[in-house]
C-alpha cells in the first residue's frame, strides 16, 4: 500500500499557507490565501475585506432583528456551532414556516462560486439577500424594509459610515458586510490535509481504504478538487453542476424521495436542468447531517449508500460504506470558535 | 418538446463572435476570442500571436525534416485533412514504429488546458516538444538535434530573426511558433452551435432526442461545458480528469482492452491516477474515428455504447445509441481549409 502520493484528480491549486486568514494578501480584491490544500477564497474587487467590515458583517449575521418578527438570524439556520447548518432536514423560519431544502453549511461557502443548492446566486453577496425576504425564512416584506429595520437600530448607521462611507446603509452594503464575514468562515487543517501535506500516517487504515474506495467507485467523478466540490478554479458564478440522481430507479432514491425536487430547473426553467445540483463540498460533511437537498437521509453512512446508488449505480458493500464514511470523517477541519458579537 | 433553452450544465462562457480568429483582441496575451459557444483560447503572455509567427509555425508543423529520417511531420499524425488526427488506432512514426495511444485531434486542442491523453503537458508549447524526440514518433535524438536540423535549413533563420529577434532559433521558440499556429486551428460553427444561438430548428428530431439522452444517461457528467470536455474556464495545466473505465467488469471494456493502459498513472506514478484521463472534447468527434486512448473502438456508435457501459454502467438501447450518435454529429464544426505552406 502506497501512501506517498495523492490524487491528481483532486487538482489542488498551489499551496498557500496563511497563519491568519485576515492577514492574507492585503485584504484587497482578488484571491485570498486559503488554508493549506483548500482552494482560495475569491474576494470581489468591489468588496475588499477589512476588519471593521468583518465585525459589522458578524453583527448582522447574528442579528435576528433582520427577520420579520425578530426571531430568525442568518445563524439560526447556518449555526456556526452546529457545523454551519442546523442539523434539521429543513430549516424553521419565521412563524414555524418550513422550506423544502436542507440548510447548506456556511463554513467554506466562500469557496463556492455559486451559492444555494441550485447555484442560483453567483456570490455570497447575492446569496445573503435571498433569505431576508423568503417568506419561509426571515420573511421580511421587502429588501427596503430590511434597510429601514437596520437604520432603525441605533449604532449600525455609524458603523456603516465608518466602513462604507457616508449614507452607505444600503441593502447592497448589508449584503457586502455579511458576505465579508462569511469569507472568514473557512475551515481547513483537517486530518486529510494533515495526511496530504505533513503526516503520511495521519489517516487510519480504514480511512486510507475509504479514500481509495472513494476514488475507485467514482465518488470523485463529482466530488473532485481540493474541496471535493468540483475542479478549481471556476470563475465567479460558474458552479460545478451535476445531475442527481442519475439512476432514479433504485429503492434508495425512491425511499428518500430524491426525485421529487427538480433542482436547478426550478430556477432556470431550462430543459436539461431537471435534477441538476451544484456539487456540494465534502469538507466537514460529517458535521452536517441530515443529508441531500431535502435533508431526508439521516446518517452519513446512509448518504454514502444513497450517493453511490443514485449517482453511480453502485450497491456498496457494508465494508465500503464504513471505509468511505471514515474517510469523509477525515475531511472535518478545525472550525474556529465564533464568539457571539455584541449587537448595537 | 421544448427547444427554446439549453443546458446550464454546459456552462457556456459569455458569447464571443469574431469574424476572423486572427483579428481577435489584439493578438496579445490573454484570452483570444473563440467562435460562438466555444470556450476562448488562452494565449500565454510570453507568446502573443502574430501573423508572421503563425506562418512560421505552420511551416514547422508541416515540415517532415523535423523528424529523424525526414518522413514524419506534426501533420503526419495530426492531419488537418483527416479531422486533425490520422484515423488509425495508433499512429505510425519514423521507421514504421507504433505507439500505444490514439492520435488526439489538433483541431481545438488550443481549448484544452492540458495536452496529451493523460494531460501531462500544461500547454501547446510543452506538447509540441514531446513527439520530436519520442522514439516511436519523430525520433530525433535530442531537442538540440532538432534545433541543429532547423538551423541547417536555409531560410528558417531569417524567419526566426524576424519573429523572435536575433539569435532566437531555440527549441522554445520552435515550440512557440508551432503552438501559435495551433491556436488558429479552432473549429466552431457546428450545427449544434447554430441550434443553440441562431436556429432552434437546426437539430433534427433525432439529434434533439440524442441531446436529451446524452444528458439523461449521464454523458454530461464528464462531457460538459462549451467544448463538452469539462467545465470552463480552468487555469493552465488544470485539466479536467476522470477515471475511465469506472465500470471495468463489462464485456465491452474487456473486448476493447480499455483496462490495459494505466493512463495518467504512467506519468505521475500517483496512487489514484490509475485509468485516469483528461476528458476529451466531443467537438468534431465524428471526424476522428477510431476511438478511445488505444484507438480500438472502430465506430462512433460503438464508442457511445462503450462509454455508457464503462463510464455509467448503462446498457443503451439501439435507439439511444443512434440518437446520441446523431447528436454528436451535430458537434462537427467548420474546419477551415489549410493549404500546404511553402517550406524554406
Amino acid at each position: 500500500m502506497k501512501k506517498s502520493s495523492f490524487l491528481s484528480l483532486l487538482a489542488v491549486t498551489p499551496l498557500v499557507v496563511t497563519s491568519g486568514i485576515l492577514l492574507a494578501q492585503g485584504m484587497g480584491g482578488g484571491m485570498m490565501g486559503g488554508m493549506r490544500g483548500m482552494s482560495g477564497v475569491q474576494v470581489p474587487a468591489d468588496n475588499p475585506i477589512t476588519p471593521a467590515k468583518v465585525a459589522l458583517g458578524k453583527q448582522l449575521y447574528f442579528d435576528a432583528r433582520l427577520s420579520k418578527d425578530g426571531t430568525v438570524s442568518c445563524n439560526s439556520c447556518h449555526d456556526l456551532k452546529a457545523g454551519g447548518a442546523d442539523n434539521k432536514p429543513v430549516s424553521t423560519g419565521v412563524g414555524g414556516a418550513q422550506g423544502s431544502r436542507n440548510s447548506p453549511t456556511v463554513w467554506n461557502a466562500a469557496l463556492h462560486n455559486a451559492q444555494f443548492w441550485d447555484g442560483r446566486a453567483p456570490s455570497l453577496e447575492e446569496q445573503a439577500k435571498g433569505p431576508l425576504t423568503n417568506p419561509v425564512e426571515m420573511a421580511m416584506p421587502s429588501l427596503d424594509a430590511v434597510v429601514a429595520r437596520v437604520k432603525g437600530i441605533p449604532g449600525y448607521g455609524n458603523q456603516f459610515d465608518a466602513v462604507f462611507g457616508k449614507n452607505s446603509l444600503t441593502i447592497d452594503n448589508i449584503a457586502r458586510a455579511i458576505a465579508t464575514y462569511e469569507r472568514t468562515l473557512v475551515s481547513g487543517n483537517s486530518t486529510f490535509d494533515n495526511f496530504r501535506f505533513t503526516d503520511k500516517s495521519a489517516l487510519s487504515q480504514t480511512q486510507w481504504q475509504g479514500f481509495k474506495t472513494f476514488r475507485e467507485v467514482g465518488c470523485v467523478q463529482c466530488h473532485m478538487g481540493p474541496d471535493f466540490a468540483g475542479p478549481p478554479p471556476l470563475a465567479r458564478g460558474d458552479g460545478f453542476y451535476q445531475k442527481f440522481p442519475l439512476f432514479a430507479e433504485g429503492t434508495l432514491v425512491t425511499k428518500y424521495k430524491l426525485q421529487d425536487d427538480l433542482g436547478r430547473f426550478d430556477t432556470t426553467q431550462q430543459v436539461g436542468d431537471e435534477h441538476v445540483w451544484r456539487v456540494p463540498s465534502m469538507r466537514n460533511v460529517k458535521e452536517t447531517a441530515p443529508y441531500f437537498h431535502n435533508g431526508m437521509v439521516p446518517t452519513l453512512e446512509e448518504a454514502v449508500r444513497v450517493c453511490a446508488a443514485g449517482g453511480n449505480n453502485r450497491d456498496l458493500t457494508q465494508g465500503e460504506v464504513k471505509s468511505i464514511t471514515a474517510f469523509l470523517g477525515s475531511l472535518s477541519g478545525v472550525l474556529p470558535e465564533q464568539k457571539m458579537p455584541k449587537l448595537p
